[in-house]
């Protein structure tokens, strides 16, 4: 048996690969078969992260296997799916079993976290790099995509942004801090948490959402393209952690602007569901508002047009994706 | 706008990116939405095709892009299921737009020969790989696994076996040879014609089923392992094209039993159903029976047990995969 064999019965055996609801075959045949129920259908999404690229090189593999997973899940959270399961195919240069074994323990942490199943995938000799196609259901013609936005809807995000970008330094090794703020910051970028649940209650309610992961900015852009509106921004509407405001100073708020890789979800919200939301969801905060118009606007505190940041600090997903 | 970026609209805008029967949203929003009809299932398989592994470097993009599809779409066909679609995820270390429109012609070619449709995907910077995650559907509980061969069944295969073997020499340049025999094999290699429509016909007839990419006694190992069962081979009865016996001479039953790389089906049937086999699908051959017992015995001509070939020759597969 080839070492590669080994580790496709490495995975087989994982936490997260054992029978799930929803899927009626798993690892091992030629295909897995995913089950849906009737009036819902699959949601589907492929994220690949490259070694050098994506993540630095000699990553810790626990926490890599982690980051992996909630990247490509948080895409369910956008569309409002529950999650059922996920392939991942692996390009790895060698096969070493500690490496593989810290991996596998990320990977089933944060996929018992998700509630996702890995029901299949393939494994390669190569530069270091990984492709995971998760799958959700999400009843028929309830998804949320990026072009329901309506005028004088209110824009929402999730929760307080940039503590990916401002873990940025210390991800690179460019920048010391063994604090409680660096830990929390270190956490959000190897750890984020897939605002899932969020994402199936904002079925029915909001009118478009997405994840961000190119920055506030960015992908608000996105959804005002789709709409075919304009977003407009209030910057010290956005929340801030703590943490990021200890370790970044006057450099948090361009952080959660223009750092991405936040992983919480954006979204634009009628005003009439704004008290459920309050009550359900406290960390959701109102940024900004929905008006006729195209791109995004940003206002200062005085209520002022400022030019957006620029996304100037280095960023893993800038060159790649 | 980036030039990955462009690479997605690029794909975006391409043939088999258009709306699709089952495909309720495409590319361009967080995931992609498929439809399957009641009573189904969807069926998921994930390939990587890395360079300098599953094919030789400086590859010509438009074949690149027919083969990794076929490569991948031929997991659906030995599951018995349907095409529905597929996520492309792709690595280049630059987007130079001639290659790349000729990458996306090849797959959209293929694509369109198995009724698939591109629904998804990212493309990141870094040595070049492809993803696919092929979907399928299939009638819940009628997948053709690896598990189901009974004693006394049929060994069948699609198909003339070997023409990919014998390609390789010719596809990694260490022999030259521009006669039709030789075209016909690079074309077999290149261009695999995924068994979709033999494989929905075997619904209800096979007992189990596989894609031959290993490699014939392999993959027909694969079969026996998941069934509990031995599959004795008559080496006489596998089928070898006239091209290949030009080309490999002497070599061309090894290359028929252990070189791969096929993307044939293997299937077991019970002998009930033989007439229609013929009738219907004329280049299927039998080849060989179930029998009690583990393990793959290959006979001669004499009806002796012989030890089967090595795979000896290299094998873009055999390091990774």
């Amino acid at each position: 048996m080839g070492e590669f064999e080994l580790i496709r019965r490495f995975f087989a055996a994982a936490p997260c690969a054992q029978p799930a609801e929803g899927v009626a075959l798993g690892i091992g045949d030629d295909c897995a078969l995913l089950q849906l129920p009737p009036g819902e259908q699959l949601a589907v999404s492929t994220d690949t992260l490259v070694v050098g690229v994506h993540f630095p090189h000699s990553p810790d593999p626990f926490l890599l296997g982690q980051r992996a997973l909630a990247v490509a899940a948080s895409d369910l959270a956008a569309m409002g799916a529950a999650p059922l399961g996920f392939t991942l195919a692996m390009t790895v240069e060698q096969a070493d079993a500690a490496w593989l074994q810290a991996f596998a323990q990320g990977l089933s942490q944060m996929a018992q976290d998700c509630g996702l199943a890995l029901v299949g995938g393939d494994t390669t000799r190569g530069p270091l790099s990984l492709t995971l196609t998760v799958f959700g259901r999400v009843p028929a013609g309830q998804a949320l995509t990026r072009s329901g936005a309506q005028a004088g809807d209110l824009l929402c995000v999730g929760g307080e942004l940039g503590d990916a970008a401002g873990a940025l330094p210390l991800v690179l090794g460019q920048r010391e801090s063994s604090g409680p703020a660096a830990q929390q910051l270190l956490q959000r970028y190897w750890a984020p948490q897939p605002q899932l649940a969020l994402g199936q209650w904002l079925r029915g309610r909001a009118t478009a959402a997405l994840d961000i992961s190119d920055g506030l900015l960015a992908d608000c852009g996105h959804i005002a393209a789709a709409s075919g509106l304009a977003l407009q921004i209030e910057a010290q509407r956005v929340p801030l952690s703590p943490a990021l405001q200890e370790i970044a100073g006057v450099a948090a708020r361009d952080c959660a602007l223009a750092g991405g890789d936040d992983y919480r979800l954006a979204f634009t919200l009628p005003a009439e569901h704004l008290p459920a939301l309050r009550a359900q969801w406290p960390a959701c905060a109102v940024i900004g508002q929905v008006l006729a118009g195209s791109g995004v606007q940003l206002l200062d505190a005085a209520g002022c047009l400022v030019d957006p940041p620029r996304a100037g600090y280095q960023h893993f997903g800038s060159a790649g994706d």
